[in-house]
């Protein structure tokens, strides 16, 4: 694959980095809450916010041209933490209308703001250990991008994960070469159906990264839903009518509306991808995440300050987000999350249940700790 | 065995009720610290303290007359828990010199103020799960002890225990039934050498409970420590000099200096007792505990307000005791005690290594959480 040298240190000239901030991070609880979601906190220990990082990774390309698409609860906490951003550059959605309506809205402002923008779009809440491996396959991503793609970043899968929707590889893009076009995008597969990919060396991750010119992504989307495309244009062009409009557009992810069938239309590429990636799905994967980003292991692992935990013989990961000093005795891979209103304790392997507890509290109306 | 009823509502004329109460409570920690011993702590939901309990445990036998002996910096907090007791009814020794000195100054003392006194000597930190029954093994133990007999209460063994000393029986005392003279006294036993033990049936576990007149006790104590007797003789005399005689005090345990000797000299019976007692020597026993007094089992115990915990497919024992929620996900035997500056999540098997937690803080200069 010919790619840039790493160290690229210019910008890219009509690029855009749009950042979706949204989620409901019950499965990160007590860390993250309804009104605290993952992209507004310190998942890795830097000092700095998963949108921070996300913001940090993106600027050298982007320099200031960002646009960040939240809820309207969080964009005062968004415009905070990213406080060199102007105000124009914080979308607040009046509602959660799912991917489509939140990026396309995103691509319309930028269709009428910069004809030969680009746009490459990038959850808030994933981590990516090599931020330089990944502004080469972004580079990459543009180029392709401004020739008319819908391009797709793919992540080398490391695992068999039943957790991820996967992208099947088709030709190689003529002209360039490592760049693959899209046969189909796949659903989350069961781990044996997973396996099976891996072996054929064809699949990538789909970390629904991606790389486009806001018209060709309009044009897609109004070639399978045109009233919504025109919808979107519509509020670009009176952002005043924002309110009245947004309500009845369609709730539908970005991958479904338009990448789907664009794949199936020969419309998609991919750049694939290696670049340590992870959406920290619960706090099995954010351990997993921790210890390579450390290069760590055979302890605990602690996410803060590591002078508040007394691990003795035990395993796992153990976050001090209260002032309280925390001891573990004896445990394999346990799971402690301590904060100052509520506390988890469980394992790795059983992390993913913390959604159960998340919706108890919800029923017995302690919603002040979900 | 002839006992009186267990129901026998009559104070015991003469009964003097003395309450060692001291205990570092490291292997509690962080449910009780240096600063606050397990015995001001309420342990069993009950929502009284051991200490309370053990003082209502005995106010039928004893009505006023109680004597409780407590270091210097318990002696307010005794105070206040146990208010209706008179100021003279709070001994509070100058530092801790083991059990022998703190007893036996409560004899000294006692012998004083009323010649014709029995005390019994009960640690402020057991449990008792049936009041009726202990109170029933004390008035036997009275009775004979009135004869001159140092009386020892023997646990029936419950299980083959390494972790307490056995009182081996001899021959039943003549003309009290059931009453058993005391061959030896035996340490702590391998788990191997307990479970004979408790074949042959003639051995019970040393609680350290025991009934005697003053006089006795100190008399026997003078026949192998004479000067030690006399210094504390000396003290109830002179209450005044006891800053001056405390500190040159032996530090030496109740059993060693007199009950052992006077063992061999076949001076002291015991009366054998069956009403659940358990001295709370870490959390698994307390989790133990905890499921006999409620019948309880096969989920996690909460020892607090049971609202604050959330389990999910989780045994064992959760102290909900600073205002959190304590969510608790697929873990087996896993002990959680939540306090407002420190954490412990261990398993019933490792519980006692909670020791090495404290001795880590109090070794980096977190006495402040000891």
């Amino acid at each position: 694959m010919s790619l840039p040298a790493p160290t690229d240190p210019s910008a890219l000239e009509g690029f855009w980095a749009v950042i979706p901030a949204g989620g409901a991070g019950t499965r990160l609880w007590p860390l993250s809450r309804r009104t605290s979601p993952k992209f507004l906190r310190d998942l890795t220990g830097s000092g700095r916010s998963l949108l921070q990082e996300t913001h940090e990774r993106l600027a050298p390309l982007a320099e200031d041209r960002f646009l960040v698409v939240t809820g309207r609860p969080h964009r005062d906490a968004v415009a905070e933490q990213l406080a060199g951003l102007g105000d124009d550059a914080i979308l607040a959605e009046p509602s959660a209308r799912d991917s489509m309506a939140a990026i396309g809205l995103a691509a319309a402002l930028l269709e009428r703001r910069d004809p030969d923008a680009v746009m490459g779009s990038f959850a808030a809440d994933h981590v990516i250990a090599d931020p330089e491996a990944f502004r080469a396959c972004v580079r990459t991503a543009v180029e392709v991008a401004r020739e008319g793609w819908l391009v797709t970043l793919g992540i080398e899968p490391t695992f068999a994960s039943s957790a991820f929707g996967y992208i099947h590889l088709g030709e190689e893009l003529p002209g360039h070469p490592g760049v693959a076009t899209v046969q189909e995008f796949v659903e989350k597969p069961s781990t044996d159906v997973a396996a099976a990919y891996l072996a054929t060396g064809r699949y990538r991750w789909n970390a629904g990264m991606f790389v486009v010119r806001p018209t060709v992504l309009l044009d897609l989307l109004g070639t399978w839903h045109p009233e919504f495309a025109a919808a979107l244009r519509s509020i670009a062009a009176e952002p005043d009518r924002l309110d009245e409009l947004w309500p009845d557009l369609p709730k539908i992810a970005l991958d479904h509306a338009v990448a789907e069938p664009a794949a199936d239309a020969g419309r998609v590429v991919t750049v694939p991808s290696t670049f340590g990636w992870d959406d920290i799905g619960d706090f099995d994967s954010l351990a997993t995440l921790l210890d390579a980003l450390r290069d760590e292991g055979g302890s605990v692992t602690v996410l803060g300050d590591d002078a508040l935990v007394r691990a003795v013989d035990s395993t796992g990961l153990v976050v001090p987000r209260s002032e309280r000093v925390v001891a573990v005795v004896g445990l394999e891979d346990v799971v402690v999350v301590d904060t100052p209103d509520a506390l988890l304790v469980t394992t790795r392997a059983r992390a993913q249940e913390v959604k159960a507890v998340v919706a108890g509290l919800t029923e017995s109306g302690r919603t002040d700790l979900t």
